[in-house]
């Protein structure tokens, strides 16, 4: 059975429906780092996107795709990241209601993004099982259609969007690079660049604590993150059916990051380019770092800086 | 006797001179913060400057704007700050010596920045004293030219390069702000700003537990900083005869800012900028949030970010 997946016509559609909601996020470069590492960086800055993260791309486009009565109804998810504030915000400029099923224990700044941005939420126990049983509640009431948070056509098409932008602004990549959790945004980004310039090599960067995606691709089957243990918390997830059958094709390699080098990768972003971002967002950087006799030296590598939510201390 | 002060024309020289080392710092804006504070503002964002700061402006139009002669003996200064490592860079980049004395007692990541640029340190004792002898002797020894950080005629006129920027980029500002520590960027700011646009009014924003500038003014003479305590390090001196002279003519108001409101103000633009600025850089924004009911509210205002060199911590 073949999936059906996204084509490069499905991101351009997607780009084109979402961007009047979206920013067009900056591509920067930084000498220095350049410097150190040895080959050409450019950052695509999703951390200064809608919500701080890419998750505003492929939210945004679920809704927009909806059928008028669909979108009456409402859309609802359950997660405690970025996806859940992004699918609130997404609904809310399209005057709709989103229901989030979170768990109690969730980080109050989680909470408090969510309501922010006018999600309705629904608290659970914080198992899987409680998750799903609640959002299956939910959806009986309200009649809402449930958005994946990676697993889902417009989720991995409105995703690519950022690779579309990036080989817009710079369109002599080598190799391309995203961080890889549930699998959505390196799908998206797989598709778009393979699509748009056929040589160009899709590399994803993965902490070596939670390496499910690198054991699912040598394995052929989707293989369980348990028990993950990482700063990463984005990248807990394992793969789903749509996004591995993406994965396994369309992407050259994954890289895998010790902890205390996306660490060391997130400082030098922090510390030179004075930008923040999440711990995700610097694990393909630093899968680099980790792995640096593997070919990327010299070359133009474009990175997706997934996000920029992040508990900070100061000082 | 009245002080030589720049005017817009040396501003526009230094600019010509030091173009081609500097970076052009972007304007970025926010949405949230616009709603959340109730004004427009534009951030110039000099935290993404070469060295971090904007002291590389005005360090590198003093380097510039030596004789030959001069200029072959090298530079120097005393200082454990940004000033040091923007000279260290700014005489590297003219194929000069500096020498920067500084205390024993500074931060290693002080030492690593200014070494990191080619900067010839000699420690000294913490005392001003002991800086100020070392100083002499290293003059004396190598006959380089001090560079004082922030009351000399090519630093004021440098540092309001950044004024020129933000106005060139947003010409219709209501107010322009600054922080005031040694009142170099401030007296730069106010004379770009005050002859390209007369009716623009000048703001400074300084640390409540720092005040002496505003204790100057107020006063009709230089007060010293002592005793300052704030984690706004940048803003710790007091102001020279050249910067005071320039702020009680062209500064309209310095609003003072509590150290609570600093840090607030700080995480604000990290948490929905995603960009990393040090504490001295939210003063001014702090001192607007502590000073709401100042006539500011739905005026477009321009912020100098001073700089984004900080220690951080990680979550």
């Amino acid at each position: 059975m073949t999936a059906h997946l996204p084509t490069l016509s499905d991101i351009i559609n997607a780009h084109s429906r979402i961007r009047p909601f979206i920013h067009r996020t900056p591509v920067l470069t930084s000498g220095s780092i350049n410097e150190i590492l040895g080959a050409e960086f450019f950052f695509k800055c999703e951390n200064f996107q809608k919500v701080g993260a890419f998750k505003f791309r492929g939210a945004t486009n679920s809704v927009l795709s909806l059928t008028p009565e669909e979108l009456a109804r409402g859309v609802g998810t359950h997660s405690s990241g970025n996806h859940a504030a992004a699918l609130a915000l997404a609904a809310r400029n399209a005057g709709v209601p989103a229901y989030i099923v979170m768990p109690r224990t969730a980080p109050e700044i989680k909470k408090i993004a969510v309501g922010g941005y006018g999600g309705i939420i629904t608290f659970c126990e914080p198992t899987l099982e409680a998750r799903e049983t609640t959002m299956a509640k939910v959806q009986q009431e309200t009649g809402c259609t449930f958005i994946h948070s990676f697993n889902q056509f417009e989720i991995i098409a409105g995703q690519g969007t950022a690779a579309l932008e990036l080989l817009e602004d710079c369109p002599d990549l080598d190799t391309i690079m995203a961080p890889v959790g549930g699998g959505g945004l390196l799908s998206g980004t797989a598709i778009a660049a393979k699509s748009i310039k056929p040589d160009i090599t899709v590399w994803a960067g993965e902490p070596a604590n939670a390496d499910d995606a690198f054991r699912s691709v040598q394995s052929g089957s989707i293989q369980p993150a348990v028990p993950p243990n990482t700063i990463a918390d984005g990248l807990l997830t394992s793969l789903g059916p749509l996004t591995f059958e993406v994965i396994r094709h369309r992407v050259d390699r994954i890289l895998l990051c010790p902890e205390p080098t996306i660490t060391e990768a997130m400082r030098l972003i922090w510390e030179r380019m004075k930008i923040i971002i999440e711990p995700s967002s610097a694990v393909p950087l630093g899968a680099l770092m980790a792995n640096p006799d593997d070919g990327w030296k010299g070359k133009k590598i474009g990175i997706i800086l997934s996000g920029g939510n992040c508990q900070l201390k100061l000082m």
